[in-house]
């Protein structure tokens, strides 16, 4: 291969791969966006069932802070955290079905209960521990029928 | 070593080791949260900068949906999201400086100068395109002034 051949080669790769890397970039952090906003979803989930279990006391201003944070995830464009081509099937780490992007109507109506749900809370994760069962299971239920739905079996 | 000795180090170690995996789960869910909320603000941030830099066409409603997306990630209680021991000379894979826990106070101070920055953007990022130059530097400057502080060099 001659100098030039391999200089323009090199041209072709570095063009291509690039833009592939931002991409990429892009990709991932779509991933860990969604992926973090899950897990302030758990941390948050995890005080409300601590206080209605028993294992955390109940605290009428934290509950309601708590559930005012699911309900401010809940109020976010979940089109900008979805990135098109972040699927399971493209890209391993992460537990999305492609489907999700086919049906993009479908999976953000769910994501709206979701924010139903948590907006409701906050208005009564603060009336009393009693509150809190049936808070988390009208929560939990949104939650179980999007990953029935869009999350791959584990 | 005889049978019973090694079946009670056996339980030893489990009974050490097992509180270790989920509180390691937990740590570990601290770092992905927090790290998820960075992404889902420079998702946001990076439409409000390719709007204001001319690399995306203004829209008053895409704006202000993202700068009010800033302002809810800036709501959120960070207590829940940076559990103690998470720290990036406790654990690998993040940048926590450990002196965030031993000033939690300043720490937080600079949380809410972003929650402040990002909920005034969100009344005024719908008003024109001009209007986003300034946002992106107030809402940077908070981004700044705290990652100078209580993040690890690059």
């Amino acid at each position: 291969m001659s100098k030039l051949r391999f200089a323009l080669l090199g041209l072709v790769i570095a063009g291509t791969a690039l833009p592939a890397i931002a991409q990429d970039r892009a990709l991932l952090g779509s991933i860990k966006a969604r992926q973090g906003q899950m897990q302030i979803i758990s941390k948050n989930m995890g005080i409300l069932g601590g206080m209605a279990k028993g294992e955390i006391a109940y605290d009428a201003t934290a509950a309601a802070r708590a559930a005012s944070d699911l309900a401010a995830i809940g109020s976010l464009n979940q089109a900008v955290l979805w990135a098109e081509g972040s699927d399971s099937t493209s890209m391993s780490g992460n537990a999305a079905e492609a489907e999700i992007w086919d049906d993009w109507a479908g999976f953000d109506a769910k994501w709206q209960d979701f924010a139903m749900a948590t907006a409701a809370a906050a208005t009564t994760a603060g009336d009393g521990k009693e509150a809190l069962g049936p808070i988390m299971g009208q929560i939990g239920r949104t939650c179980g029928a999007c990953h029935d739905d869009y999350r791959t079996p584990r």
